[in-house]
């Protein structure tokens, strides 16, 4: 990075975001130093106002910059359904399927032996409060197709037994619009397991 | 994007680097509020770095954080020799192949009458000030292999013609470990006229 060591600090940054290698990363930083006058300014801008407007939500851990966040807020959502995700950008997926009209949890993560995620680290005890004070009687686990997904669905399967609340988790299988040639063998596996008659 | 502002600010603002689609600048958004107590801050200061510290080499053009860049402080180089770039991103790739050891200059750009960059937007009168004053013998022109190279490669051929000063254009043709059955017509139109004989 021709020994400049404010540049070497921004690419040092910039390549902790997701995907973002070094190369990419010295090519972010070119960009801004290109435009020096104007971009940093307004990347700082966006920085700050998320520091300083966006927090969770103290009910469903959504990210929001209101006291609730939008789908708690809503009165036209059912109030004995909830989709637990591991992340706030999760929800937007979901919500853009356009079939599901219920609440959502955010846990902030999947259990994790190995990275030391732990259930303290989740959003698990909020999640028991909720389905014992709430009326709740479906808890939809939309979580990841891997081993920490499938070790959260298995604790929350755990903690929901017993309870009389109808837990599901969305189903596995090969994505629509996809060429059979290129599914992996354990959907395939999954995907013939959960076939649905016709 | 959830309905907060403050993120879609920031989604907007990292949608406009290279390369960072909308998709893309959601999931380094995200990234950015699950680690908003640590990140921000820190990419805020390498950018406040950068904007304080780095500056045009006033000879070269390059970026610097001191009076002259180091191309034009190191005593070991040539001083007959000034090898011509786009940007100082590509300095970089030429100091990798560790076969130059002239000087360079920055033009900030090439030509394009498409996009309104004319002559006067590029370090040429620069340019031309250095073929002036200084004992420039050679001149190495490493432009882009583009429409906006090309333009820019004619323009400075036609103000360096008739000044005793050797100029040229590094080779075009196939790259070193490329597949022939991946390089498309126009390379391999230039790498057979460019052949070299052996």
């Amino acid at each position: 990075m021709l020994q400049i060591s404010a540049l070497e600090k921004l690419v040092h940054e910039l390549s902790k975001l997701p995907g973002i290698g070094p190369k990419t990363a010295q090519r972010l930083a070119y960009y801004v130093l290109k435009n020096k006058d104007t971009y940093p300014e307004k990347l700082k801008e966006g920085l700050e106002r998320v520091q300083a407007e966006v927090h969770e939500c103290p009910h469903c851990f959504n990210f929001t910059d209101a006291d609730l966040c939008i789908f708690c807020e809503d009165q036209n959502r059912r109030n004995d359904l909830v989709c637990i995700v591991e992340e706030p950008s999760d929800i937007s997926r979901i919500e853009s399927s356009g079939v599901y009209n219920g609440r959502y949890h955010v846990l902030h993560g999947a259990l994790s032996p190995l990275e030391g995620v732990g259930p303290e680290q989740l959003k698990l005890k909020e999640l028991m409060l909720r389905l014992e004070t709430e009326e709740i009687k479906e808890v939809i686990l939309a979580l990841d197709s891997d081993l920490e997904g499938d070790t959260t669905v298995l604790y929350i399967s755990r903690l929901v037994n017993g309870k009389g609340i109808r837990l599901s988790r969305i189903a596995q299988g090969i994505p629509i619009g996809s060429d059979i040639d290129y599914i992996d063998e354990r959907t395939m596996g999954r995907a013939l397991q959960n076939r649905i008659e016709i």
